[in-house]
């Protein structure tokens, strides 16, 4: 079955990095689906039963957002809290997460360094995504490793490094996109 | 100064600690300004300005939300992500959370026993809170031990247990009224 790849990014258009990962993953259609919350509900009401049926229509379910204050965008906590259901996700008769693999692609601002327990952050990367991990074990879900990586202030960048900053988010892509293969 | 108690919470007709907890806070106008962003921002759009200078009118921060799959609700992580800007909340000249103080009092409606590495969601309640140490941590606050309180599940309460129900949320009330007057 093919993998679900739920995209909550309220930037998408100043996004180097998630841009060029949904580039890819769009370019392999047999694999993936790119399913962008914020394209699909920009009132942010969402259709919880069209969702329901997304996620089981599909295998691997993939959730990709840039963090932001260590978690994930408004709309996608939105979509965990409305369709992870009590009877369909969760309880003693839900079964649509029972074995299927879940994980994350997430970018963060803040350097890698700083996600230590001496660093600015205090905590690690995994430390600071464990509600995901949470949600995972509560609906019977397997845990995928994390796939991290460092997002670009494109603020900050001169139009001299442009080349290299779009190398770098090519690179990144392919690397989800191995990550993926080996994991979903 | 008098201490912000800024309230997250989609369903607080159907709560029973949180709203007591809120009618106990709100009895004490002197020390407690209780600001429930659902009922002021129905629409989700929030005033950057408006937030921000509340906070600066106050002392203390306490952001008081049911734990949703291991986290806030959306509108509280909207709230997040708008109000602490940068140059405002982060950023070398930043001063809006500097050597203030912020806590959390939040409701669990998992058992407290399952928040252990070897009960059912395989941490404690205070490595799932771990992002908002982490935001403390980042604006320089100084975080407070979280007050936690477990929620009822009012669909589960049966007439005769009411009032036993009520005496439970007015006494977490209590306890969280002592929290604030000894950490606040």
């Amino acid at each position: 079955m093919k993998t679900l790849i739920i995209v909550s990014h309220p930037n998408l258009e100043h996004s180097v990095i998630n841009a060029e990962c949904i580039n890819a993953l769009s370019s392999h259609r047999d694999a993936y689906t790119v399913h962008h919350l914020d394209k699909v509900y920009p009132d942010g009401k969402i259709d919880v039963k069209a969702e329901q049926a997304l996620v089981e229509q599909h295998g691997t379910v993939i959730l990709q957002f840039p963090i932001y204050w260590f978690s994930c965008p408004p709309l996608l906590k939105q979509w965990l809290d409305d369709v992870l259901t009590h009877g369909w996700a969760y309880g003693s008769q839900a079964v649509a997460f029972k074995g299927r693999k879940m994980g994350l692609a997430v970018s963060h601002g803040t350097p890698k360094n700083d996600y230590q327990a001496t660093g600015r952050i205090q905590h690690t990367l995994t430390e600071v995504l464990t509600p995901f991990q949470s949600i995972a074990n509560y609906i019977g879900a397997h845990y995928l490793p994390p796939f991290t990586t460092q997002a670009v202030d494109t603020t900050q960048v001169l139009e001299a490094n442009f080349e290299r900053m779009m190398n770098d988010a090519k690179q990144s892509a392919q690397a989800l996109l191995e990550h993926l293969q080996q994991h979903a």
